[in-house]
Parts: C-alpha cells; sequence; structure tokens
C-alpha cells in the first residue's frame, strides 16, 4: 500500500516565462469508511497509510475507547471495486469484550443533530463531560527555547509535503527532553491528529501526560478537543487558535500556544507550565508586565 | 452581531528576551445548526457573520437547491441560551414551494454511512451525478498574468485575517476581467466558499459561468465538489491540490491550478483555458514543451 502519493502530469507556468509540461507528485486523499463491530461509524476523507492507527485514534476523541486494551483488532473489508480488487478503504475495527459499542447517541454527535452544543459555551459543556482525562493537574514544566525548536523539528520530518507540498502533519513531543515521539501526515489535519493519538493508544501510552501536540496549521475546537480526550496537556499550533479554542483550553486547564516559531510564540492558556530562561514561568513574569498586542501577523 | 472576532489576554513571549501580558483578537468559531423546514440538517463549526449565505451555499453544495428561487427565507430560531439571549446559532431555511426537502438520503450524504463511495474512484461517480450544471463546456479563457494577480487581491481583502492571523479566505473573479466579485473570510474554507456560493445563489448568478474561484488554502476534492455544484469552471489555491481534487476535476473538465503565485502557478486539469501572453493556450504550449517536475515547495 503504497499510496501516500500519486503521480499526475500537471503544467508549470512561469509567467510570461516558460509553459512545460512535466510530472508531479500529489499528496493522495482517498475516502475511510470507519465501522466497528461491522456497523459503520463514519467517513472521512484521509491520506492512505496508518489507518489502523487513525480508526484507534478516531475512537478515543468520539470517547469510544480510551486505553490501548479497549481496542482488539481492526481489519480491511469489503470495499473491494469493480475489478475485484481491495480498496483498502473500509476498515472494520472489533473492541474488546465489555468494551460498549457506538451506541446512537455516539452516532448523532457526528451528524446533523449533533450533541456539541448550539453556541460555544454549550459545545465546551458538552465536550468537557466527555473526556476521561483530566489535564488540569499535570504538573509538566516546559522550556520555552525547548518548545521553539518544534516547528523545525516538525518540518523536518515532513516527508510527505516535502514531495508534494500538500500535507498538514501533526507531531507528539516529550515536554521535558523535547525529544519528537512520533510524527504524522494527512491532507486533514484532524486526521493526522487521530493518527498521533491511535499510535500511542496502541502503545499504552494514554493519557499522554506531560507531552506536547504540535500541529502545522491552525488550532481548532475540534482539534482541542483531540488533544483533551488524550490527556495532552499542551497544545502547540504553527498559526493562529480560533476563539473556542482557546476558550476550550483555558476551561481544561490544557496549555494552548499558538503562532509558535523558532524565536517568539503566544500563549493563551495556562501559561505556567511554559518556561522562561531565568526559571519563572511565563504566566509569573507576564502578570508583572504589560505590552501592546503581539507582532504575529 | 459583530462577533467575527474576540478579543482574549495572551501572554507575548519573544525567546530569551521578553515575555509580557497583552490583549489579542482571536477569529470567532462558533457551532452553526442549519435546520430546513424545522428539521435539522447538519452542524458546522464557522465564523459567525454571512450565515444566511453560508446555509444557502451548503444547501447548493448538498444538491438541494440549485438557483436563487429555490431558497425562500431564512430566519434565526430557537438556540436560546440560559440567559434568555439568542445565540444565533441556529437557522432555519424555508424552501420555495415544491422544492424537495432534504430526504434521507441526503441526510445520509452527510454521515457515517456516505453515499460518496468507497474508493476514490466511486465517490468521483457519486458526486457526478449530483451536478446541475456542467463546467465542460465553458467557453472562458483566462489571461496567466491576470490570474497570477489573485493571490494579492485574495490576501489585501482578507480583513479579518489582518486583525487575526487566523482565517481561511474564499474569493471570486471574473475570469475575463480579473475583478474581485465577492470575498468571504471563515475559520473553515468550506465555510467560506459556501458563503461565496450562497451570495451569489441569492444574486441569481447560478451557474457561475467566466468565473475563478481562489481559496487561500489547499484544493480537496470537498472544496472542488463544491465549486462544481456551483458551475464554477476555474478553481485555484495558493497551495497544493490533493490527488482526489486533481481527478475529479480532470473527469469534469474543470480547470484546477495550485500553487498560484505572483509569478508561477500549476495546472492540474483542463489546461485550455489560461492563455499565456503570445496568446497560446497553456495546454497547447505545454504539449510542445517537457520540463522536469516544477519548483514549488
Amino acid at each position: 500500500m503504497s499510496r501516500i502519493t500519486v503521480r499526475r502530469k500537471v503544467i508549470a507556468l512561469s509567467v510570461g516565462q516558460s509553459c512545460a509540461a512535466a510530472e508531479d507528485w500529489l499528496a493522495a486523499e482517498e475516502p475511510l469508511q470507519i465501522r466497528v463491530g461491522g456497523r459503520p461509524l463514519v467517513v472521512t476523507m484521509r491520506t492512505p497509510g496508518r489507518d489502523f492507527d487513525l480508526a484507534a485514534g478516531f475512537l478515543v476523541s468520539e470517547a469510544i475507547i480510551a486505553a490501548g486494551q479497549d481496542f482488539s483488532a481492526a481489519r480491511y473489508c469489503a470495499g473491494v471495486n469493480d475489478d475485484g480488487q481491495n480498496t483498502y478503504n473500509v476498515l472494520d475495527v472489533t473492541l474488546a469484550p465489555g468494551v460498549a459499542p457506538p451506541g446512537p447517541s455516539a452516532q448523532r454527535s457526528l451528524d446533523a443533530t449533533s450533541s456539541w452544543g448550539l453556541c460555544g459555551k454549550a459545545s465546551i459543556d458538552a465536550v468537557r463531560t466527555r473526556s476521561a482525562y483530566d489535564v488540569s493537574d499535570d504538573p509538566v514544566r516546559i522550556d520555552a527555547e525547548i518548545l521553539a525548536t518544534f516547528p523545525a523539528k516538525l518540518r523536518s520530518g515532513q516527508a510527505v509535503f516535502d514531495k508534494t507540498g500538500g500535507l498538514h502533519a501533526a507531531a507528539l513531543f516529550d515536554g521535558v527532553s523535547g525529544q519528537m515521539l512520533v510524527l504524522r501526515e494527512d491532507v486533514g489535519t484532524h486526521n493526522a491528529v487521530d493518527k498521533v493519538v491511535g499510535w500511542a493508544l496502541k502503545q499504552d501510552r494514554l493519557p499522554l501526560a506531560g507531552t506536547v501536540l504540535m500541529v502545522s496549521g491552525r488550532a481548532s475546537f475540534e482539534l482541542t478537543v483531540k488533544a483533551m480526550m488524550a490527556g495532552i496537556p499542551v497544545l502547540a499550533a504553527i498559526s493562529a487558535p480560533s476563539s473556542l479554542a482557546a476558550e476550550l483550553a483555558t476551561d481544561l486547564g490544557m496549555t494552548l500556544v499558538g503562532f509558535l516559531r523558532a524565536s517568539s510564540m503566544v500563549i493563551y492558556s495556562a501559561g505556567q507550565r511554559v518556561v522562561l530562561a531565568g526559571g519563572s514561568s511565563a504566566a509569573a513574569a507576564a502578570s508583572a508586565l504589560r505590552s501592546s498586542p503581539p507582532e504575529h501577523r
């Protein structure tokens, strides 16, 4: 299954200069249907590869499983195309005995009549109750200088991005050593995060205490929920968070860092976990000083 | 309703140099439930504002309506919070008499048992049949030099991005004059596109023959479907398309342009619509020349 990239004919055009036929690699996008015990649960458009991890991480996000022992097995099924070949786009997960399968309420949370609530505050209340883990008392402290090395580490690990210029990435770092534990790429950031969380689940590492989840794009409410469900105390993004991501992180006591660059960052919540060179926390240092709005555009 | 941005307290940190409390503007993200005739259809996480257009554009994408006359009215309903205030997060759409409401099959296409098909090719076959418009014979020809001005025009129109650094954008351009017809911003590119299409629907401009839809990020299968449903013959993106986006565009005869910059671009399909300085089309010029893979990383 090497369908992570697809080669296609393209036209490369330099305005006013040259125009030539060429071949180029594109990031693959294919639908994946996740079934549980034979029953369809969701279809996600994803980059093929690490599908078992994707399914496992998705089930953690949906509060269906919370530990490696809850996930019994997964296999590709059905999905045979007209030529009789398996498309590897239907994955059936078997839960461990005793783990409740997703009921009508779990399915409902995924679709039209979503129970996430109809205003931001209600959404936050609705998702908070779903988490098996509480990140608020995670004692990890992270050196700001180590945190600032993560964007370069993330970028250097993006093998498929190098080839296609077209993939999002998510990576998990140890908050103390700064070591990158795992990196996954996908056309959708939410899938890349699911693949990271599924990897950790299968290694029995949940909750992911003491870790930092770093994403290549923006931090949305959905990604903050996924970090919460995996017990990750720090979420960092290259770009901006949304209002609801910041609100949820504040409520949870999760540290949310945006615009993380090699020499600067903006901290939106729980700044006590970020430690400055002098040993004080960013929260303590900042409370003494006020400045104009950060320069991050 | 000025809830497009939200002001929050943050910590601005320059590594090894300064750390100060500040206030910053974040792009708002709130759930919107779209109902049709009182029945819940979908919940999307969106940036508030232009919600009527968002709902209208979404209904076009889902093949429920195809012309302005199909959309009768919309009003905010329910969604009152605990304090008795309307959250403006529930929108009920009334379709014109005679327009079939979304049935079980429409709802099914949005959720777990998606009918989009379980491999890329089946997905393409499934969505092709849903479109009321055929873009393959749209005769518009677009000057490559005009196309290359779109990224700067898009960027200069992104007012909320300037404030928050955190929004995607979609804009519609006239393919001949290069004039920007409308620009919309949102935390989700798919919502920004729905807002553009909904704007056009209400002006009775569908199908959007002769136009170019430009998006700030990547071109996914979903965005290509949305362009198809609105009859847009050219989709352009700042960043990379996915494999399935390129495959669908090729099948449809839609021109797909990626990595669109001020001086270069990559054309993935229907290159006959892009015209070079000498008057020949990119497709014709490229067929004469072969080059190494494009430099767009």
